[in-house]
């Protein structure tokens, strides 16, 4: 990884474009500078360019791209990671594809099914595989301790699971739309990571809201999936706890009932008052922290040894079945009865 | 409580008559000679008569009556405790309220809406209260703590219930009306319990069904219940685990939620081979042996006192409810979708 | 247990005689006229007679005795509980074996390990056997389970047990040498119950008092002992926690280690702020008033069946090595060094 | 970090050289290869240089030293990373400290306290700052809570540590000194650590050996610590449980009582035959992996910026104070009581 290797043809780092630097892809940007091995931020691109500018200025050898689609084509680019807003990823995946170039894809893949297939399409119709989808938490310690157990067999045959997601707060305007596309996706994901079958159908169960819930927005909610082989997902999602952020996953196997997201605490204290306990983390990072870093680490080493995709990496595919499973949940919210999830063949 | 007290026309101790000594009826018998204070069982009666007497031997001063209406009349019982085939239930509370002697009737009330709607019907007809059902549960110390903890507000405006119930096994023949029958009934009372308000429709979710899970039985499944205000209710029952007995409910309101049913472990071991935890009970006696212990203590206090019937105590009208949701959620069985739940006024 | 009963020279209950009724006193009043099966309060007696005959109106057929002696004595009492102070516990105890009739006597057993010494030969003398003393802990199913866990020898040899006691607070006044004979006695019998052998020395670790000590008080402080076999027990003292009431046990075996008293709590909850947990019960009653009933129903059916003593119950010699223990334990608060316990041989 | 930076003279990358490739320094060579951002190993050396060439042949760019000396002294390497025996630390140490380039020395600093000593007076001489210690468990996620906690007065003054230190099993030959030197340190530098203050006295308590323990090895042992300023440790070694490892500290503070190193399981099984629990790693690396990383990231981060020693992190100071309490610790061991720690002017 230096001027003394022997393969001089190959960058000494992966060279990464990252496109779009708001909160997540600065956050990108810095942990690709500061933690992950093997790659340097070569360069950035932003609809607003002073703050690419910015953020370019931060990073030692890196430049600013003029479009996402100077940066794709770039010669200094091995890799594109995309963090632009979800309504660009389509088009930008599929001139990743078409440049040859690997790409990791924050999630969304697309805005709707029929767009997310189209990404499949064009990387089957390339012969190659180039994109990752940014499902981090397939990298997290305790989801892959849980998929590892659950494909090893040791919890028997699946029946059930159980999904539970809390959010302290959200900000204005979060509406039911949105508990599906950006909280309940993570759950649909995990659903095909675990179980590696598709999603047949939907339903949404409304109890009455709670009181910080937003006019017309139900939380609490509950969402019901049934996969092909008939298996059954709930998702309870509540994004106004007030409390902490929160992410359970219970399996129902006939060998074991495994259970994990429920120690999210480390230091365990007794305070005056007679209460004990802990803290929960007031959002998603320093639950998931790592999982950001090992994905994108995972990432990083795929590109360096050509295959492109790690291991438990989402792929397009993973992100077609989610927006097809995201379109059948929002129709859910008000059909009071189990939504069929629409899924064409795998190309 | 003894030959001294001034008042002599009250019995020392309630005098307690017991329908039904099977296995049920015979451990009620041992606890009031074991282990409740202010009662002895004076009379006992049995479909087997010879049973009836070898537990009326193993007690002192016990005798056998002939039948339950001897026994329900008899001068010397003071109270009577039906612990008969449900089948029987009925038209022996009714006989008790007629005779005006407190009851503790085992589940159900009846065996179909109509027949508790009758219990409650007489029972209101009678001017007094007498009828006590032994949803237990509601005397274990976990769930009183929890009611409390709701009824106090500290938890806020509840939303969602979620219940658990696990058996390691069944005998066969357990069949998905017995799902509902004999495990979600108890489940259907906490609701009641917990959340003061009778349950509107109920829906069935049937995943595929375990190894375990006998023909055409759907174990696990899971029940939804939406209450008269909108809350929504999961019962998740799986009684096949082949590992032990555990009942959970967790509690989401807008200022805390709670959960009991952790924690049924006492000794945590750690053991060579690099394994740590604890054992889960078999069956319901250790998890529930101090709620039927409580129970009856609170039903014999409040025989004593003359309220006959304990303040945490289910009534008639609860065996009504639960009657009635038991037949709407037999009938989701099949249905796929939510069932009404069909409640007639409170007379 | 009625006037049925074809053995009328036997009372149909227990009849208890109560020695002093304050807090401790009263509490086993109320505790026998609600909760014990098989028992009666039909005597109490106290210094302040006023109190006494308070105590005796609450309880229908009781009367108040005009001192301890007449109480022991007298025709209508079977056995005799000992709720008095601490110096008059020998006197008393003694004249309970005299008069042989069995004795609860709550601890101490006496004021010096001489005195508890010559209660042990009082009995021994008597051919009979009376004594029980009050270490409720040992009906604690928490202690009765890992006492069992111990005896099976599941856990393997045991080489370090790991006591912890913790009080929110304590009155003032509450000297090192309280710290010993009221707290850490309770550790001291759980070694002699759980090991089932003498303790020989011990040694007072003193660190820094925290602010909330008392002046010339060592809180928190640390007891080590060593039993006849070599094992070694830390106890550790904090009983100004400003926190709640802690009991934890754990035993140190070859073929597991187990603990006790980490799950006081019942109800967990998740709170605005980010905080989940549960609460610690202010004081000792939470945690043990199940054992103080058991206690005292195992010493009832004792009595009842002619045992006197019940199974897991603690006796006089279990209270003079108590006696000896905590004399050794106190001259090790200004030793700096191990400290030998000297114990006489078992009559 | 690439050719493109504008400070020519600086290397792109931390040139790190490593001295000695056995185990751990495999270990580290593999990890700054894999993980570790900033940097890489240039040169590495051994005494057995066919292993040195082995791993140097792994890595790009990397080649084989003749001699510590040689490695020290080379312009290819801009820092050094010890882990040759420990024999070898102090003269490792001085010599790169001479060489004016940092270094992270695995532990021990130096075989006794006066070698530990001369190290601190050379870094003090040279006027500069170079030496980091190993001790990784300070850069463990929550041995850092547990310090912020204990530094920002949240948990009150603290009075006692509790330390509890477990192996699954040992090597044969794994004496008594041993589980001073190798285990106990740790806990040594973590009072250290955690109190900051030095230990003034140290007492070790040795109860009847557990069967696996080796002849003449005591296993479990109790090792007592008083600070200076009057705090006490407990430390628990217990090295043959045949379990699993764990590592556990409580803090009695008076304003709360925090433990880390309870919940070292991630997934919660309940399984066939009713139990309950999770797995415990079998050795440190599932509990300390991420702790090296971290270490060595920091290190190199500290190494980059030109301050040379991470906040984090233990120095030569540490070493040395390590070194003088094991000393005091191993004549413990025979003692019987309390033995001073002599510890000199920190220079």
């Amino acid at each position: 990884m230096s001027s003394t290797d022997t393969a001089p043809a190959l960058p000494a780092d992966v060279r990464v474009g990252v496109i779009g630097v708001g909160q997540m892809g600065a956050d990108h940007v810095e942990r690709i500078a500061r933690r992950i091995k093997g790659a340097r931020v070569a360069v950035v691109t932003d609809y607003f360019r002073d703050k690419a500018q910015q953020i370019a200025d931060s990073v030692p050898g890196c430049r600013v791209a003029e479009s996402p689609e100077e940066l794709i084509a770039a010669d200094d680019v091995d890799a594109v990671l995309i963090a632009s807003p979800g309504a660009f990823h389509k088009d930008q995946a599929i001139a990743c594809i078409e440049a040859g170039k690997a790409v990791l894809c924050e999630k969304p893949l697309a805005m709707n099914p029929e767009d997310a297939y189209a990404v499949v399409e064009a990387e089957k119709a390339s012969g190659g595989q180039y994109v990752s989808l940014g499902f981090m938490r397939r990298f997290d310690r305790e989801y892959a301790e849980l998929k590892d157990a659950i494909d090893s067999g040791e919890l028997g045959e699946i029946s059930i699971l159980n999904c539970k997601h809390r959010n302290a707060t959200t900000l204005p305007g979060f509406v039911d739309s949105m508990m599906v596309y950006d909280s309940a996706v993570h759950e649909i994901d995990a659903i095909h990571y675990f179980l590696d079958e598709p999603i047949r159908e939907v339903q949404a169960i409304l109890p009455v809201p709670g009181p910080r819930a937003a006019e017309g927005q139900h939380d609490p909610m509950l969402l019901l999936f049934r996969t092909a082989s008939g298996r059954i997902v709930t998702d309870e999602l509540y994004v106004n706890t007030d409390s902490g952020y929160e992410v359970r996953t219970e399996v129902l196997g006939s060998q074991g009932i495994a259970t994990i997201g429920t120690e999210v605490h480390r230091v365990t204290t007794q305070k005056p008052g007679g209460q004990w306990g802990g803290s929960i983390p007031a959002d998603f990072r320093p639950r998931f922290i790592d999982a950001y870093d090992a994905e994108v680490q995972a990432w990083v080493a795929a590109v360096a040894d050509g295959t492109n995709i790690a291991a438990r990496s989402a792929r397009a595919w993973d992100g077609y079945l989610a927006a097809a499973t995201c379109e059948a949940a929002e129709k859910a919210l008000t059909a009071g009865t189990f939504v069929p999830v629409t899924v064409r063949p795998r190309p």
